[in-house]
């Protein structure tokens, strides 16, 4: 496989065309985009941002290798010098952003860039593809948070997740997210996100007996006996396990849990429950898997259920009732002066921005102002510089301090945007010096 | 960004725990797997199964180099023998395929696996990954194909494309399908698919002037000179480009076309259309895109919209409408014995299968039987050997090849499957040998 990832080559045409154009106009000045989200779609209540770890890394590292310029020359499309341009082309702007894990809304800015013109327009395409895959994915993760509360939540989303690094970004999104760790193995040393895993039905089925199948796995991962018991009959192995589970015992070997990946969950989950507990096994846990989502898992818990964990896949990595974020990445300000895209239906609020969130009482969310960049509003403002010059102002952060910032945000959530269903929409105010520059633009001829 | 793509660790930590499991307990038995589909989402009236030349790279290259086993030697869950056994697999085995753009249906497999069962097993992961979202964007993008016969199809996806590899994969399913490129540069010289692109808006909104800017770019790239017409007024763009034009024809400059990208597409192109007409640019072709898939083209077109060409980007890069295929790839035999999952609601049919595909008269699909690999049935075969003792038979197919295959394929369809509504089921036959087989195996304990 190419890898695609980490090509400047992962960029639309147009951008390559317009710095052509750029270039031959020596419109070098200085431009401000802001990435945002124009609406949430149905089902979700907020977004939590995600991503930006990848973006400044891309940011730090873009640069036209030599088998990129070959590309350019051969393609004939571009003149030389410009061809020479793009080979000493580097990232060398602002960045603002949202720390990952916030908690943000339609309208408000998650990352802002500020560079000469070519270079904030040819990151567009990657910095779209980076932020809202993981922005999706973490604010999907985020009602499976909320949906499970004190329960052992594993991404197992790799195989139908689109491509590899859609897996591996989704893993670590997940895991930001309060997930507690991936069925993929990459994410533990990409990310050092804890990884987790036993069996598939294959293992059984190549077994000609069930019992044996379980032992040899207990035998050959001691510290990690997970038994998955719904390839046959799932409380017939259920009763398996417990007639096992002697013998394991005696040879040290702790059976820590039984897997259920498909029938009714919940009713296979009290039987099953049943057959441990009777049988000794109280220290068992069930983890239940297969076409899981929020919703199932809160209708499953509802039912009282006593499942301890679950995988979630599929509908989580894809994102599946909302597979894309309606997002933008729009230039709002060129050589000083505000920019203002009015498209029918894709009008946008012009000027570099800022994000003011007000909290109540009890620390909770209150309501968010999006200003001008340069203003002041009641609140904290949410965006933050993190990359001056092209080179990052701090390390990395490490995800268990995201994780912390995303286990505060949604403590601190208004009780109605919590729920899996659709709520008010959270107060966002567009400040009234935005909206005069608007129409004061809106006035001007093109 | 950690190359995942290419890491044998992009997989699920099951399959190396299944691994160590067969390992110790030495079985090495032939095992035959398959990859199928399940069932048809809502919006689809088949597949087309893509994705087979990125699964044979991906075999003849596994192997665990230094970095994977070092990894693997920290985790703590593999004894020594068992991790130097990982570094000297490699995939030996066979694989059977339905060639790329091959139409498929339900219940038949898109590729066979034959191979010691811990090497069929490890790349489950990975294989459903590559087959699973490249069929699931052809299928889509096939969709788009039939919707606007003799349009110029444009792939915009990548920006919303879940990751940098999805936007190349995405590109390369799409362009089998029948389109005719992508904006996605990469697309270009890791596929020789041609990509397209001139300007977005934020190029207008960088001039002071629209005209200016269509004035800059015709001269910065005179061959390519497609005029994005909607940033404030559609209309009145679209007469700046009928003013500019002789200017830019003097210079030997042509314009292109013009791109429409919000808005009402129909009303807007009937009346670009009639403006450029008058201003004599009859040549000049209208482009549209925003917020594009099937219906809304085929609802386009059928308001007469003269429209030449459509840029189709997130509800296809996402498949958005049915954003995963309900798909698996499992154990069908082992050790010479037919294996047989019966888990509720995700039973399999057993045994290594083969598909036959019979024809009517006029050369349309007329139903397909699906039958144990050793048998014969009525029509065509389409299950053909593609790699042996792990190397490929033959070199990869060209993307021409492919896409002459589907263009024929799809004028193959019987004409109720060819529309964009749900059609009656395409008759797929399992073969009584097959039932047979499976009611024994349900006889068996195990």
């Amino acid at each position: 496989m190419i890898d695609a990832g980490n090509s400047p080559l992962t960029t639309d045409l147009y951008q390559l065309t317009m710095l052509a154009g750029y270039h031959a106009q020596g419109m070098e000045g200085e431009a401000v985009f802001e990435f945002f989200v124009r609406e949430l779609p149905p089902n979700r209540n907020f977004y939590l941002a995600a991503g930006l770890e990848q973006l400044l890394d891309y940011l730090e590292n873009l640069r036209f290798g030599e088998a990129e310029l070959e590309w350019a020359r051969h393609s004939g499309r571009f003149p030389p010098e410009f061809i020479d341009y793009l080979g000493t082309l580097r990232f060398t702007g602002q960045v603002h952003a949202l720390p990952e894990g916030t908690v943000c809304f339609p309208n408000e800015p998650l990352v802002r860039i500020t560079a000469p013109l070519p270079q904030a327009q040819l990151i567009e395409s990657r910095l779209i593809n980076l932020i809202h895959f993981q922005t999706l994915i973490a604010s999907k993760a985020a009602r499976c948070v909320l949906a499970a509360p004190g329960k052992l939540l594993v991404d197992f989303g790799l195989r139908r997740a689109h491509g590899a690094e859609a897996g591996l970004l989704a893993a670590r999104a997940n895991y930001l997210a309060g997930f507690h760790g991936s069925s993929n193995v990459l994410a533990e040393p990409a990310f050092g996100i804890p990884v987790f895993g036993t069996m598939a039905h294959s293992f059984i089925e190549a077994h000609d007996r069930e019992s044996d199948a379980f032992l040899h796995f207990a035998h050959a991962q001691p510290d990690n006996v997970v038994l998955l018991i719904d390839t046959y009959d799932t409380e017939r192995a259920a009763r398996r396990v417990v007639e096992i589970a002697p013998r394991l015992a005696a040879e040290g070997i702790h059976i820590k849990g039984v897997r259920i990946d498909s029938g009714d969950l919940a009713e296979h989950a009290r039987k099953v429950r049943a057959i441990l507990d009777a049988g000794g096994l109280r220290d068992t846990t069930l983890f239940a898997s297969g076409n899981l989502d929020e919703r199932r898992i809160h209708d499953v818990l509802a039912q009282g259920a006593p499942i301890d964990g679950f995988g979630i896949g599929t509908r989580l990595d894809t994102s599946a009732d909302a597979p894309y974020l309606d997002c933008a990445y729009k230039l709002m300000c060129y050589a000083g002066r505000p920019r203002r895209k009015r498209s029918e239906g894709k009008a946008t609020w012009p000027g570099a921005k800022q994000v003011w969130r007000r909290y109540d009482g009890q620390g909770r969310f209150a309501g968010d102002t999006v200003t001008l960049a340069e203003e002041r509003a009641e609140g904290q403002p949410l965006l933050g510089e993190v990359m001056r010059h092209g080179r990052r102002l701090h390390p990395p952060e490490d995800l268990a301090t995201i994780r912390e910032r995303v286990a505060e945000q949604l403590a601190a959530l208004p009780d109605p945007l919590r729920g899996l269903d659709d709520a008010p929409p959270y107060p966002v105010t567009i400040a009234p010096s935005l909206k005069a520059l608007a129409s004061r633009l809106d006035q001007e001829e093109h």
